[in-house]
């Protein structure tokens, strides 16, 4: 990936079935978007800066898996594949 | 549980006589969930970073029980169970 | 009290006259009510933690009477008794 | 007064003619309500705790005439007597 | 003037030409009322206390002209007198 | 000009073509407005004070030409000019 | 471009295909609006200040193609073209 995140900012890619579903056409029903929230991180900010100017480093890492709220992080679209772009403090969690 | 929450956050097992009521399938009247808010830590992060850079340590750990105050945390739901990750700061009290 | 407040939290028994009220089953008109806000400390957290990550002792401890703002705290109910969890600052007073 | 305030609070007593006003039964019109907010200080906190964990003495002490806004401060009520509990930062000047 | 605002407030005579309208018991129409916002610094705190307990002193002094926005400060009436207290920081410019 | 804007504040002149607009009677229609937001800086203070009661030094100085957000400021009128009062923060860019 | 900008301020030229659209006089319909927020740095400020005075340095540079927010930053026109100039923390990414 040629985008670098600014701040403690991470780039996801959401994990979803979506692919398989547009084969087939069919339309998954609601069931199917009930674990959401789920990504990988593709790409990863130095950290934030703290009062003082210094540089808190990451907590996570590029090819984490991560929970993260619903509607968090902005939607951006590279290479017609959609990504999420959002705050550290955004990830509820590391998977594994 | 493979999940690591990040900063200051929880993952909480609410603690609720559901599963209980779903085998007879009575529903339990408004009486029975006059007590929830209870629940147990499952997994908990490593702390947040105060405005210094310096990592504040957790007040509560694993296996504890708590009281949460209503409409705390995000829901997930792993392996078909709900959980809730919070940040420690809506933790109320710890039982015990 | 099997409950430890977490942070700079107390639990607050109200005192309220509600016990007496209840047994003739003559309900107290408003001018009983005028005097609620009291209550007493039951539990108490070690304190607030400050920004460089110090801990910032409790001006009040269990046994305190005080007096605290109308809707401050969260209910809770522990043994069918109604207490309340607030953050110290939510205290105004401590009698005696 | 048996009432300590918490942190940087004061308890006020309100300056106002309401007792002769009672005994007459007469009530005074709005002008008479036209310099109120004028309070002298029964009691009064140590002080506000500031970031770094150190006490801000206070710059009011009790027997203070003061001037405070309009609204501030949570009526309460102590042996049929009305006080204001309220912030250091909510008095506007001293008198005298 | 005996008062003494408190942290970094000031108290403002605002400069308008009341007197002189009300004397012929003409009434100016709005055009004399477009600059207001002039007041004199009658009284002046010691000054804000920052994060770390340190007095910050006034830049202001007691005898300034200063600009302030519409609506700035609390109106107090001394001995008949119309005044505004302010925060230092709703003071704009001094003049002169 | 004799006013001295209190902290970090700055007094602009904001730059229209007002004047020969006037001079033939001919509204100019929206076009012509359409790059407003420009001013000239004729006035500015010292600066702001940091937590720790550090003065940090103005970034613009008397004459700097200047571009500001829209809605920026509060308006006055000093001998028949109007004037905007704004804080630095509220400058976009230095012009030249 | 002679227009510096204040703190951690960026101004930034949007890139979008615009011209071609106009000069051929077809609009292109709303797909070709969907990678919008992709722009270039054209003029940097030197950062932000922190909250003890010291100066941040910026992250990004002139020349650096971002990915921003939807909404962010605010116009300006330029010699009759359109730039936006946003702080630093508007910025999701660079590119390349």
């Amino acid at each position: 990936m040629n985008l670098k995140p600014l701040g403690d900012r991470v780039i996801v890619k959401a994990l979803e079935q979506k692919d398989e579903v547009k084969k087939s056409g069919i339309i998954i029903p609601d069931t199917a978007k009930e674990k959401p929230q789920e990504g990988e991180i593709v790409a990863a900010g130095k950290g934030k800066t703290d009062d003082s100017g210094k540089l808190i480093p990451m907590e996570v890492k590029v090819g984490d898996k991560i929970l993260y709220g619903k509607y968090s992080g902005t939607e951006v679209k590279i290479n017609d594949v959609e990504y999420l772009i959002m705050h550290q403090d955004d990830i509820l969690a590391i998977k594994g």
